[in-house]
């Protein structure tokens, strides 16, 4: 992770934000060559969700909303993390990452480094010594206990009870005052003793408007999603789209982190990628289609078929956005997919699907589908006081062809397979009934990804330290970045093979100024060629273009017109015609 | 406007933020076509700026900075606006917008509609009438003035005394109390009386850490500008780039304006493309070059020279841009250009020109480029104690070849130019010697547009509701927005002529996904051809594709594999192959 963060900063792909004056814990900004990898990462989505298909549309809404949006959305009051203060230094740490946050520290790794759990029952100076005190050289990061003789009697009766002691029980037992309320993380900056966990908002507040007041308290959106849902009618009045449709967004979206860590991984200003798909409810496709196709594994999932139901669309999405890595260079071998079980899911949720990545910090979640219900619809419905129901004439016409009988075995049918067992039989009728006549509120599928932690991914698993020989036999270390061309920052970098030589020079600058028309290109013309290759290497450029005596015909009219085309995974060269090279550089850049 | 309005809100351009709860006063959100509209318009933006250039690289910084920032670069001190509060209703209204605002009030439409000033003199009745009171109809927006025998007798008085009297003066005259204290405008929301104006911070403040505290105020960036500088170092540092070149940077930017109005132009939440040009100083590029250029009217400014000075790059930059703003439809006819006076520039600004377009509610700043001297970067470099300055090898070596005389003299020769009076001859000589060694604080030329005026102006200048006639003879109204193709939201529309007829059908889909790699297109089959070519006109797509029994060869093999193309503005159609449409559209979408 160190070589990579290292190699960011050198080559222009993130720094920490505001670094001129320390620093600002939680914000990073992409440098020259981050923000065209942003840039070509939000475009891909973008062209996959939206340009690409029939059935999405854009929305760019703003950061900040009516707060009630937030109250509607559940934010307000359950946006939280668990939160403990430290009874010594007073300072904040997340519940469940205070312990994570301690073994990153120096202290921790010098004392897991030396300590021994054999020679812990007999050995007191060696016990004592393990234990933090001011000055102490291995505790940096770590203030003393404050009582170290107290400290050492628990664990001396900790040892004694016959308990088996590792480095984590040891450092529990340090921080904990009283034995008998359970062993707890001590705090990771002061190794004082962490107070009760309580709730902690995670929504960034402002005021807008003139005077700080109750009433202009704004939040900064803590998802881009929710606008999605806010502006569905207007979308859905203006757009002249059909459900199932969906609506796209991307923009940023930020998270007071307590403590934002693994680089630009988890930090409070971070940029989305949200799809929220609309879907009819199961029962309007029963309605309209007689049936609702199951799920099935290795069923067609290529084109969205009316008779779908939530459960399908969901794999279908999950597969197009599988699709969707692939196509810039993240294939499903180095994903994870995690379903989330019943227990971890909301209680909205019907089903979750994690895509995972295999960061250098551990795997973690790129992106979630979830699908949603209607719950999100349903609770603006009902904090707004505005219908959100959409009418649907096919539904309406299907459902007049029922006579009594059918629509009554409709209800309970749609009753007996009711979601909470607490729906009243006429509840279930009037939600039948409002299908009868035509009337819905949306499900939703919302396939939501992290455009930093794609960064992330991307960099990490694009770069790699390889060893190889140099025209003189030489070994030597190579670090390149192998993006897949459509993301790559620069496309392809051209070269003059000397700067000095008036002719290479001006035939480099045409293939420049040719190939910037379709791409985003580099003109470099210092430094011997094998360094310049090498530089490219380290921003992952796929391909660079070098003219030399051939091309301008010094050596004969053989391979005049024709330059070099290094390849820089493979770093073959091969020799192509000028007028091809557009033709051959987009071949690679397409979807 | 209100026709702009309407059509943004019917086509899916421009909705109110969070609309569903009654809207959030300056923040509006891009629905479909206003969320591709603005992408085209930022895509165009950077290519301009940063793709088709050798010099410039692009930044992607955070909104949330470390707010030693915003203290360096004033906006703490400030940047404020003057507010005034009311003595009656106690809302604050900004100092220099009362006026207008109430002027906007449908109380001042009215009477100014019905206001006589010949009748004011004579005509107590009449007076009174227009001295608005609890319940009258034509002051919906307007409290009763408390006093209104005293307000008429201010009025009264003001007659008597043989000035003149009309609405504005009437109006304001109402909410003065004390007539000696000279006329106020009254408050816009209740027409009571205004307080002195304050200066109020426009910055939005929010808290960045788990508990507020003065240690963690940050603030929502009013600019992106001030990120470029905080990154200056480490953009050169990582990028390979040498002065003079550029940093661009594309993003959203907060102000908490008062008084939000004329619909996005000035709004709380907004989106800038921002780029700072970092130059020589003058008297490096007369080191180097052994005189600076003088700017004349006529000069060539295609190419930039190395013996440029602030003045000549500031020109070249308003011709870059303006060339820009002709790129996509907005030619030097509809813009206007201000060149701020003395008196108007900030005190560190050499020069400044805004590019201003007549909006509907009057003409307004688009962009403004100012020369900026090194003000930014020395301020920051102030604030955070590290060095901002750059090293020049090519400027040491011409400095090392003047001798002791040479030198003395040009040490002069800068003092006698200095820009302030109050510089010594110390501190011009060790700026003279700085740059004897090569070093020195980059100026810089800051072309800063707003993305949310140029979609509105791009939108004023294109709606036009036009008279043409039907093929029935009849004369109808056209709704049309003639973007540029460029920025339009959708290049293409593609109809089979009947939906009913499944070969018409396969083959519009066919030339439908055939287009789509290459441009935003649109299918529709629905609704007579006519309406369908409207529908395109109000969203501005300027070509439309129908498919028709010729294309499918129904009507012989002349015309098999032909499609009729209809350009929006003329209206015209014309047969063009199928086989053709990719080159001839894409002809009208480069730059």
């Amino acid at each position: 992770m160190e070589k990579i963060v290292s190699l960011c900063k050198r080559r222009g792909f993130i720094y920490q934000s505001s670094e001129l004056y320390g620093g600002w814990n939680g914000f990073w900004d992409y440098g020259p060559n981050g923000a065209e990898l942003k840039r070509n990462l939000r475009d891909t989505w973008w062209h996959a969700m939206t340009r690409f298909r029939d059935d999405v549309v854009g929305l760019d809404a703003t950061i900040i909303m009516h707060p009630s949006i937030w109250k509607a959305s559940g934010h307000v009051d359950t946006f939280n993390d668990p939160m403990c203060a430290c009874k010594s230094c007073n300072k904040l740490v997340r519940a469940d990452q205070a312990w994570s946050v301690l073994e990153e520290t120096r202290w921790f790794a010098s004392l897991a480094a030396t300590f021994d759990p054999a020679s812990t029952s007999c050995n007191e100076e060696k016990l004592r010594k393990w234990i933090p005190r001011d000055g102490s050289q291995h505790a940096p990061n770590l203030a003393l206990i404050r009582d170290p003789d107290a400290a050492f009697g628990r664990i001396a009766a900790r040892i004694s009870s016959g308990a088996p002691l590792d480095v984590r029980d040891f450092v529990q037992t340090l921080a904990t005052s009283d034995p008998a309320s359970g062993w707890r993380t001590p705090c990771p900056h002061c190794g004082g003793e962490l107070g009760d966990a309580k709730p902690f908002n995670l929504m960034l507040k402002t005021n807008t408007g003139p005077i700080a007041s109750e009433e202009n308290v704004s939040y900064l959106r803590p998802e881009t999603a929710q606008a999605i849902f806010a502006q569905f009618k207007n979308v859905f009045d203006s757009s002249r789209v059909r459900v199932p449709f969906g609506i796209a967004q991307i923009g940023k979206a930020f998270r007071n982190e307590i403590t934002p860590r693994n680089f630009t991984f988890r930090s409070r200003e971070f940029e989305q990628m949200e799809l929220e798909f609309f879907i009819l409810p199961d029962e309007a496709v029963e309605l309209i289609c007689g049936s609702v196709l199951p799920f099935t594994e290795g069923m067609d999932l290529s084109e969205p078929k009316p008779n779908w139901g939530w459960e399908v669309w969901h794999r279908y999405w999950l597969k197009e956005r599988t699709d969707y890595y692939r196509s810039i260079g993240l294939p499903t071998e180095v994903l994870d997919f995690y379903w989330q079980s019943e227990a971890d899911l909301a209680h909205y949720a019907r089903a979750t699907v994690d895509i995972l990545f295999q960061f250098p910090f551990g795997c973690e979640e790129l992106e979630g589908i979830a699908a949603r219900g209607n719950f999100d619809l349903s609770q603006h419905q009902t904090h707004s006081g505005k219908p959100l129901e959409i009418f649907d004439e096919e539904l309406k016409a299907a459902a007049a062809n029922l006579d009594e009988k059918q629509r009554e075995d409709f209800i309970q049918k749609t009753h007996a397979n009711r979601r909470k067992p607490e729906t009243t039989i006429e509840e279930t009728r009037a939600y039948c009934e409002s299908l009868f006549q035509g009337c819905y509120i949306p499900h939703v599928i919302e396939p939501s990804a992290g455009l930093d932690r794609l960064a992330l991914a991307i960099l990490s698993n694009a770069f790699e330290e390889e060893k190889v020989t140099d025209a003189k036999g030489k070994e030597e270390t190579r670090t390149v970045l192998h993006f897949h061309p459509r993301i790559a920052p620069v496309k392809c970098a051209v070269f003059p093979l000397l700067k000095n030589r008036p002719e290479l020079v001006a035939e480099a600058k045409r293939i420049t100024a040719l190939l910037r028309r379709h791409m985003a290109v580099y003109y470099d013309e210092s430094g011997a060629i094998g360094r310049r290759y090498r530089r490219q290497d380290e921003i992952g450029t796929p391909f660079c273009v070098t003219v030399d005596f051939d091309t301008v015909g010094e050596n004969g009219p053989e391979n005049q017109g024709t330059v070099t085309l290094r390849h820089r995974d493979s770093m073959e060269q091969t020799r192509v015609r000028v007028e091809d090279l557009i033709q051959i550089l987009s071949a690679h850049l397409a979807p």
